[in-house]
């Protein structure tokens, strides 16, 4: 049994016996925790839609709770299609999110319908804490990286990572925080540079937050600064997450990935993704078939904060009016990627050394 | 005598006679457009160190004007040492503003005190028109990449730039937008991608307004879209202006330009650099010796825009207490530049190619 997450924080909650789930709202972060109960389907798709939760892993938990929630109140054949078809539309991009509903789906459709919805509570617990394992097995990989560079240099292993792949972005550990944290509570010295990740800011709002929660060294950038920083030899490994990777180990993750790889490549820092193998697609050949999410422009036009008043304000940043795109995700080649950290070892981003590690995927 | 930027807006300003200038706060936009004067040299040293004014060609100019309002004061030689080492100071990067203030000083040091005002205040009406001059120049060198780029293909050109090397940043005409301007003038079919240029949002705030205000199609992108833009094929060239180029052809710019040049080098996309020779460095062999300024931190730790009431607010965006680091500028390695668009023409990013055409600046 891998150890739990000890943070004094978790994106997701299932209380033991309980009908619903309580969630972080992310939205809110950092400054202010509120606590979102999701006790419906609608709810569910409704928090994974608004991005009261996001993160590939933790997308996929909550899509599984609310097909649970929806066998609650009807565990029909017809309700059970309607409400994966409904959960699995949220987000386009995440591939754990229709690999959480298949699986809940798979478990319960040769039940009788009065077992439907306990077997899905349980499917989706399950997937929980799968995830908190995986998670903390791809954390002692990537501990292993760590450990090699501090032994090499002096002073602390300098990380960047972009986005959230912490904690709250997952059921425990996080994906690309998970040796970042099983690294500090061994005493391992660590500074992390973490990108604000624009439009959402996830690296500002929630990265930085999970870091102060607890108490790992960090400092914040603005996404445009992350070449120069490597090129000052201020990084010694880029440490991100993934939405998709697919088999020839593409990897698509939060827009601004491909950037901070190129940087890293002209920088000879090393690029490591991290993920769990739900994350993988082997049915997709390459990160060209990948679809990517066009999001609201107005996350683009306007930015989110705290106000002098302690306020929560939305303060547009373009002249009315204003058009502007907002892609949600790009696509890192994986020519580019050092490795890939998953919870059974480091592969190498190419679709032999990813199919030696998960033969079962990829029969 | 080159065309007179039609623009109906002007960064600065010298009323004919006056001893004073009048400088738009670029603080202001895009949300409202404020006026300042400027009737001393200290003035002059806040508007630059504060940034109602940016931009190195304008800084150049406002840091000259501030020399002649110091010399109308006191027009003795350790007056005017004084003022030029504090105007200097006021932005350690901007190469221009040395070069506008020892050409001021170049001037007036041999006159006698009564006759140094007036000279000093000549002198920074004919930099200012001669910056003009220059930029229009480098419009019409630049037009024809554009031109050649629309016989190519069919529909508009897409240019994506970064931060605003607008008109807002010179004496007229910009320089990464003269060709632009040029462009739209003539009809060519153009599209311009602005990136929002974080942390200060000068894309978003004054990029996106120019082009508003001049009819030019325009989308705005979080620079963190960048790479993936140009790897979809939207982005036929990449313009950019430049704080200080190296003798060798190393671009300081705005932070976020490096990694832009890294993606148009890995999707096969132009990127070119505009500049007014002001810029050029010739005693700087590379960019590796440019000083790089470190602005205060709280940039990066918030963002100004206007709130639902139409105020001017500046929101939080990361936990209480959260360390950030402020570069300003990175430096772009001349091999990702495909040429430097100058008044005299077009030059491959290396020292003979920049020796060729400005040998007077390469004895």
């Amino acid at each position: 049994m891998p150890a739990r997450d000890p943070a004094p924080y978790r994106a997701l909650v299932h209380p033991p016996g309980a009908r619903y789930v309580e969630a972080l709202d992310q939205r809110a972060l950092p400054h202010a925790v509120v606590n979102a109960r999701i006790a419906d389907a609608d709810t569910a798709a409704l928090a994974i839609r608004r991005m009261w939760v996001r993160g590939a892993p933790l997308i996929g938990a909550v899509g599984a709770y609310g097909l649970a929630l929806a066998l609650d109140r009807d565990a029909s054949d017809v309700a059970l299609a309607k409400a994966h078809a409904a959960l699995d539309a949220t987000r386009p991009t995440a591939i754990n999110l229709r690999w959480a509903l298949d699986r809940v789906r798979a478990a319960v459709v040769r039940l009788p319908e009065r077992e439907r919805a306990d077997a899905a509570w349980r499917e989706a617990d399950a997937i929980c804490s799968e995830d908190e394992a995986i998670n903390h097995a791809i954390g002692t990989h990537g501990l292993a990286l760590l450990r090699a560079i501090s032994r090499r240099k002096g002073g602390p292993v300098n990380v960047m990572t972009h986005c959230n792949a912490g904690a709250l972005a997952t059921c425990g550990w996080g994906t690309a925080t998970a040796p970042l944290f099983l690294a500090h509570a061994e005493g391992l010295a660590l500074h992390v540079w973490v990108s604000e990740t624009r439009p959402r800011l996830q690296g500002a709002n929630l990265t930085a937050w999970e870091m102060g929660r607890r108490g790992v060294p960090h400092t914040l950038f603005a996404d445009v600064a992350g070449a120069l920083l490597m090129r000052r030899g201020d990084v010694d490994i880029v440490l991100v997450g993934a939405d998709r990777v697919a088999a020839n180990g593409d990897v698509c993750n939060k827009i601004g990935t491909y950037e901070k790889a190129l940087a890293a490549r002209d920088n000879d820092v090393p690029f490591y993704v991290a993920l769990p193998s739900p994350t993988l697609d082997p049915a997709l050949p390459s990160g060209d078939g990948i679809p990517i999410e066009a999001r609201a422009p107005d996350e683009v036009l306007a930015v989110t904060g705290r106000d002098s008043y302690g306020q929560t304000t939305t303060v547009g940043i373009a002249p009315e009016g204003t058009r502007a795109v907002n892609y949600a995700f790009d696509v890192t080649p994986a020519r580019l990627v050092s490795g890939l950290v998953t919870e059974r070892g480091i592969a190498a981003a190419d679709r032999a050394a990813i199919a030696a590690l998960f033969p079962e995927r990829f029969r």
